[in-house]
C-alpha cells in the first residue's frame, strides 16, 4: 500500500509494541524433489507454537518474479515502495561499509584503477588489490583538505572504496568518472544538472588531490568515482508511523537503511550472536516503539550454498527465541527480506515466509508451523511486502479507523 | 506488474526455454451441486504428475468478476495490462479472420446491410444473411482501387466482414458510418482527428465504390463500417523480455494478437489436432525461447454446453502431453485465458487453474493434482494473470536481480 498520506493520518501513538525480526534470505527451496525447504527441515519448537497461535503467510518483496537485493526488499518490509522510492548506488554502497548519510550529503563509490605515464587507464579494477592494499591507498585520502565541505572516506572491498562529502549546497546530479573502458583517460566530474556545477568542481579538485597522493602507488595510483547519490530524503517512521523506532543490525548495510527511514541504530559488534542482539533489544526495551532486529547468517549460508548450515542458524534463531519473548511484546513479525535457498547459492524471488503474532489481534488459521507449506494456507495469503508495516501497526492497535 | 520499464532492464537472455500452453476457457464449474468441474472430472495423470511436482495457483485474468473477451484475456496472459493496453475492434476483427495488421495500417470492421431506392437502411444487418452469401458479396468488393493504397478484405461471419487498409500516413480516427438505427442513410466517414482526414476521404471513396458494386445485390445491398482502429503499437517480446518468441494456434485471433506482441506465427492447418501443434512446437524447438501453444476446443466445448466434451478435450491435451515434455522445456506453464464453464456456455471471470513446472526453481506446494480446488492451496496463490510472465521468466532464470 505505501500510502503515507493515509497512514500519517490514521496512526496512533497508543505504545504497542512491535518486534519486526528478520532473519535474511529466509525463504528456501527443497534441496531434492519432494524433501524440505530449510525452513521446513528446521527443528524450531518456538516459532511453531508462535505460528500455531498467531497468523501466517507468504510475502512478495518487490513483485511477482522479481529477486530484489537487500537494499529494496528492506525497504518494502519497513514499507516503502520498493519501485519508488530508491536508494542510490552510492548511498547504498556508503551506508554499507558504516559511513552516516545525512540529508543534503552525496555518496559515492570509488573504484582504484591503474594509469600509465599519460595518465591513460590500463585497469579499470588496479589489478583487483586485496581489501587491505586497498584499505592502505584510502589512508592517502583520508586527510585531503576541500574548503567548504567535509569528506568521509572509507575501504568497501578490494579496489573499491565509499565516500560521503558534507556541506551547503551540494548536488549529487554529476555524472561517473568511470569511462567504462581502458585505453582513455579518467573523465572529469560534470554535472549533469546545471545546480551541481559547484558540487563537480569540488569533486574535480578532490580528484586532482587524490592522483597527486597516488602517484607511484602503482597499480593502484588513480581512482574513479560513481554512482552519486543524494541521501534519498525518505518520510521518517516517526512522522508516518508514530513509532520511536531502533534497529538491531550486525551489519552496516542494515543499519544504513534503517537510518536513511528514521530508526535509532543501536551500537553492536560484529561478532555478536542472534542471543547477544536480543539482548540488545531487551536493553533498550523501554526506550522504543519498534524494534528491528536483523540476523545476517541465514542469507549469508544460503549464499554459501550450504543447506543444512542455513539449517543451523535457524535453529539457532529459534532457540534464542524465548529471550525475545520474555519482553512480551504486542506485535512480533518473523519473516525474512527475501528467499536465499541454498540450492540457489543467490537472492530469489520466491514469496517468504512470515509470522504476525500479536496476541487477541490476530486472525487464526490452518497453518501450526513455520514453513513455506504451512504459510500458504495461513491467514495472511500472499500478500506485498509494503503491507506487513500496515498490518503490524493495526495488530499493535496503532491504526484509527478510517472514515465514519 | 506490467512494468515494462523494469522488465526491459533486468530481463536477460540467458537461452533458458518456456513453454506457455493455453487450453482456451480451461476454468469451469461443476455441473452440479457437490459434483467435480470439467477440469476435476477429467482423468489426467500427466497433468496431475506435473502439477504435484511444480507449483499450481488460481490466475485472475483482468480483475475480479470481471469476465474477459480472448483478446484481453491473451494479452493479460502475455503480461499486458489489458485495462491499459487496448485492441481495437477493428484490428481484433481483422486479425481474428487471420489479415495481417502491420504498424500504420487502419483495421475497420464491416457490415452489410440493406438501403431502400432512396439510399435509407431498412436493415443494419442484411437480413442477417448466411456466411456464404456475405462471402459472395465480399468478392464483389475485392478489387475496389483506391490510388495510393492498398486493401486487404474478408468475410468474418453471416453479415460480417473485415478490412485492413495498408499506406503511408494513414490515421484511424474515423467515426462509424453505422448510424446504429434505421430510417436514415449511412453516414460518409468523418474525421475526428484533423489527422484523419485524408484517411475519411480514402474510406468515402471505397464506400462510393461499394456502393455501386452492390447496387441490387439486396438484401445485402450497402455496407457500413466501424471499429476503425490502427494497429496498437505494443510493445514486443523481443524488446521487453528478451525472448524470440513464437506462436503455435489454429484460430486466426490467437495467431492476430500473438503477430501483435512480436511473436513469430508458425503455419497450421485448421484441422491440426493438439497432438499435431506440438509436433509443430517440437519442429521449431531450436528456433525459439517462448512457444506459446494454444489449444481451442476447451473453449468451444464449454461455449456449446457440453461438460462431458470439454473434459474429453482436456484428457486429449494429457494425453498429448508427453510429446511436449520430451522437449525438456526449462519453464512449462499450463493455463486458460480465462474460464468458460459448460453450465455457462459462455465466458466468465471465475480464477483460472494454472500450473508452472519448472526443475529445481519453483517452490513446493500441497497441490497434488491440476484441478481448481487443489490450485486454491498451491505456492502461485491467487494472482492477476498479467503477472504470469514474470513468473515464467523468473522460473527461467531470465531476470536478473533489481537493486544491490
Amino acid at each position: 500500500m505505501a500510502d503515507f498520506d493515509l497512514l500519517r493520518r490514521l496512526t496512533l501513538d497508543t505504545g504497542g509494541k512491535i518486534v519486526l525480526l528478520v532473519m535474511d534470505g529466509l525463504g528456501g527451496l527443497p534441496r531434492e524433489q519432494g524433501g524440505p525447504t530449510e525452513l521446513e527441515a528446521a527443528h524450531t519448537p518456538n516459532l511453531d507454537r508462535l505460528a500455531c497461535e498467531g497468523s501466517i503467510g507468504l510475502s512478495i518483496p518487490v513483485a511477482r518474479g522479481i529477486t530484489p537485493g537487500s537494499g529494496p526488499a528492506h525497504l518494502a518490509l519497513f514499507g516503502y515502495d520498493p519501485l519508488k522510492y530508491e536508494i542510490g548506488r552510492g548511498v547504498l554502497e556508503a551506508t554499507g561499509i558504516g559511513l552516516e548519510v545525512n540529508p543534503g550529503d552525496v555518496a559515492i563509490r570509488g573504484n582504484f584503477c591503474t594509469i600509465d605515464e599519460n595518465g591513460i587507464i590500463t585497469d579499470r579494477r588496479a589489478g583487483r588489490i586485496s581489501t587491505e592494499e586497498g584499505a592502505k591507498r584510502v589512508e592517502l585520502l583520508r586527510d585531503i583538505k576541500i574548503p567548504g565541505i567535509e569528506i568521509d572516506i572509507d575501504i568497501a572491498k578490494e579496489y573499491r572504496f565509499a565516500m560521503v562529502m558534507r556541506g551547503e549546497g551540494l548536488n549529487g546530479a554529476i555524472a561517473d568518472t568511470d569511462p567504462q573502458r581502458t585505453g582513455v583517460a579518467p573523465l572529469s566530474a560534470t554535472p549533469m544538472d546545471p545546480a551541481a556545477q559547484r558540487t563537480a568542481e569540488l569533486v574535480n579538485q578532490w580528484l586532482d588531490a587524490a592522483r597527486e597522493r597516488l602517484k607511484g602507488q602503482e597499480p593502484a595510483n588513480m581512482a574513479t568515482l560513481r554512482g552519486f547519490a543524494m541521501e534519498p530524503g525518505l518520510p521518517k517512521y516517526a512522522d508516518v508511523y508514530k513509532l520511536r523506532a531502533a534497529c538491531v543490525a550486525v551489519y552496516p548495510m542494515y543499519k544504513g537503511v534503517s537510518r536513511l527511514v528514521g530508526m535509532d541504530v543501536i551500537q553492536t559488534t560484529a561478532h555478536d550472536t542472534t542471543l547477544d542482539e536480543f539482548e540488545h533489544v531487551a536493553r533498550i526495551w523501554n526506550d522504543y516503539d519498534f524494534i528491528f532486529c536483523h540476523i545476517k547468517y541465514t542469507d549469508s549460508r544460503g549464499e554459501d550454498g550450504d543447506f543444512d548450515a542455513k539449517v543451523k542458524v535457524i535453529e539457532g534463531v529459534d532457540e534464542a527465541l524465548p529471550r525475545l519473548m520474555d519482553l512480551n511484546p504486542d506485535v512480533l513479525v518473523v519473516t525474512g527480506d527475501h528467499s536465499t535457498p541454498a540450492t540457489y547459492r543467490a537472492h530469489s524471488w520466491h514469496p517468504v515466509p512470515t509470522l504476525l503474532w500479536a496476541p487477541g489481534t490476530h486472525m487464526p488459521d490452518r497453518g501450526c508451523a513455520f514453513a513455506e507449506r504451512e504459510c500458504m494456507i495461513g491467514a495472511l495469503g500472499q500478500f506485498p511486502a509494503v503491507d506487513l508495516m500496515p498490518l503490524a501497526l493495526a495488530h499493535a492497535r496503532r491504526i484509527a479507523k478510517f472514515g465514519a
